[in-house]
């Protein structure tokens, strides 16, 4: 049966940071708003929204409620959905299949995070507790460096890979995330300032670990026959695939890789007509989630941009700048640009939609031959897995 | 254009009650594997499968995640949802969509909620957060009867409905409470006890209040092609309605009824050609949102059951009783049924798909004529409602 494409008719970002100086609505609607007059709508055409918000640092017991009032939505439909890091993402597909569906027209999505509404310790433990909290963070105090530690570890000696590959990651993306005005981190690092930086978690350094990040992201999404008459440049969404790992790490039989994310990405690329091998070759532009370097270097592997165990080539050869064999977070990544984890996959859906417009900032723009994106954001540590596929060309469904 | 028909094949519940002989995933699996076992299906049929759970008083941090482990449904793709105690709802109406915009085949739901986890002050207290946190609980101390209590007050005040109009409804509640094997109370009331009930929050009393609640539920959805392949008896999803109230309590203009919930029946009889005011005559058995007894008032009034202001009518000639206009809350409601807020929704559709296949516990079983039932739950106090409209006969769509 023929199912409704879907296109995203407008973004919105705010600055990520540290975003004390509003309230968890007041940055959601700087994002709601900038989305909604790109779009060229106001509230009362918007059908159904969704708010992605992991929150538990948070007062507000309701988010998409308060978002909902502060944003001039209500009376509208609307939840909140969770996938950890990967929240932005669920609350894209939320909207994607509420329009793919035919339950609305038009429909806005926003991904809000104020980690910065905790003190930094309690954030690195509510955090520790997603995976699974009695049998990994209650009784052997595991919290995220450390998860992502044992990845690095295993993939360094299985591969022969060097601190300095990882090295390579964070100096790309803090040099994207120079160029980019909503970056977190607005600066270029080197080489050495990486291998000095402070030890987190062995072999992961502070330079390898994305940062507590507030921020907020939007897409406002309309169903074919509304945009077509809305805007002259939608950016559709061709597929996603959704997929998801054993809460213990402990039953996994793999470091080396994001089980869940090559799943998605399998399915996300097997509805769009996409050959694994060779998926680089599609897309102009990557985002991918480097909540840690090792985490880049996997996704490499698991989306099928590089052979396994060749993903850190790509890193050392700097295959992933502009200019390369395939672009992958030049808007900074979650490393330089933040991680707010409520926001990140909006946030990835709005770069990728800028850079398929040419509207990307000075500096970070690819260039466009195919029309296509991918994004990859990733829950846990493989916990929850998304990855969407976005075109400029109409599908044919 | 034609959209897929989606089906519930196969129905899930937990005993309600203090459900702390199990942890969360345990009491999650209970009503999955009943679920399954329904459905005649296991694990690997399971597409896409989505967790609704509020889990403010849960130590695990990503419900979906340990659910979907213990429940051996990793690596399907999934996410949590939350709507406050429309949860359930948000859950239903997430598979609802992966199946009707073609994303999957066969999907799970399941609500689940382990409130007992917190001591009771505590819970009180996160339930109190739902709302306005900022103004209404942190300034002005409300908690959940504090807020129902002005809904009664205003509608008593306007309307001239008396104390014992209510205790009609819990004592309707526990009757059939007796009867179901799910329910946290099995006992019934009496007016005399009603009337001598502890005070909560003038005009409510304790049995005008829904308990803290354990339990879990699950719906097995399918598309009409799998569904055709795999049961007999499937009944569908004719449509759903979704509005939201403003966080502020303080903003809304009327306290006599619950505006979100008025709006999403509109919708929900709007799409299945139901007119509002005579939308009773469509159905043999109605699930509603009766937190506390007043609200299943104002339920029969925005659902078009009764005339404005002649709602508590209803509840005094007995007429949602069996045999009455249209039974409403024969499993014993919120109120002594349990209302475990994750799991409330899915419950919902479980006890309507039970009945219209005449599965009701004995003594709880409606007549079906017209083989429709809906179901009205509400998130906070009118913060969510969601509306949705089941039918032994396939929408012709």
């Amino acid at each position: 049966m023929k199912m409704r494409n879907v296109a995203i008719i407008g973004t919105g970002h705010t600055k990520f940071g540290v975003r004390t100086d509003v309230n968890l609505q007041e940055l959601a609607w700087e994002a709601i708003k900038q989305a909604l007059e790109e779009a060229n709508l106001d509230q009362k055409d918007i059908q159904y929204f969704v708010v992605g918000n992991v929150g538990s640092w948070s007062a507000e017991e309701l988010p998409a409620v308060v978002v909902g009032e502060y944003s001039d939505l209500t009376p509208k439909g609307t939840m909140r959905v969770e996938a950890a890091c990967a929240t932005g993402s669920a609350a894209l597909r939320d909207a994607y299949l509420a329009i793919k569906s035919g339950e609305a027209d038009i429909a806005l999505a926003v991904g809000v995070e104020q980690m910065h509404q905790s003190p930094n310790p309690q954030v690195v433990e509510l955090i520790g507790r997603a995976g699974d909290y009695f049998w990994e963070f209650e009784n052997f105090g595991l919290t995220f460096p450390g998860y992502y530690a044992l990845h690095a570890s295993a993939y360094m000696a299985k591969y022969g890979a060097k601190e300095e590959d990882l090295g390579k990651i964070a100096i790309k993306s803090h040099h994207y995330g120079a160029r980019n005005p909503y970056a977190q981190f607005q600066k270029e690092i080197t080489m050495d300032e990486y291998l000095k930086s402070k030890p987190v978690a062995y072999p992961l350094k502070l330079l390898d670990s994305s940062p507590i990040t507030d921020g907020a992201a939007a897409v406002v999404l309309a169903s074919e026959e509304v945009a077509k008459k809305i805007t002259d440049s939608p950016v559709w969404i061709v597929s996603q695939g959704v997929a998801s790992g054993t809460a213990n790490l402990s039953k996994r039989t793999d470091f080396t890789r994001i089980e869940a994310a090559y799943l998605a990405a399998q399915q996300a690329y097997s509805r769009a007509g996409i050959n694994f091998d060779e998926a680089w070759r599609f897309f102009d532009v990557a985002e991918v989630h480097d909540c840690f370097t090792i985490a880049e270097i996997m996704a490499y592997e698991d989306l099928g941009f590089a052979k396994r165990g060749e993903g850190y080539l790509l890193a050392r050869e700097e295959q992933t700048y502009i200019g390369g064999k395939i672009p992958v977070n030049v808007d900074g990544g979650l490393k330089a640009k933040g991680h707010p984890i409520g926001a990140t996959g909006i946030s990835m859906a709005v770069s990728i939609t800028r850079q398929l417009l040419y509207r990307a900032p000075k500096g970070t723009q690819v260039d466009v031959k195919h029309g296509m994106g991918i994004s990859h954001n990733v829950g846990g540590t493989g916990h929850y897995a998304y990855v969407t596929i976005f075109s400029t060309r109409r599908p044919s469904s």
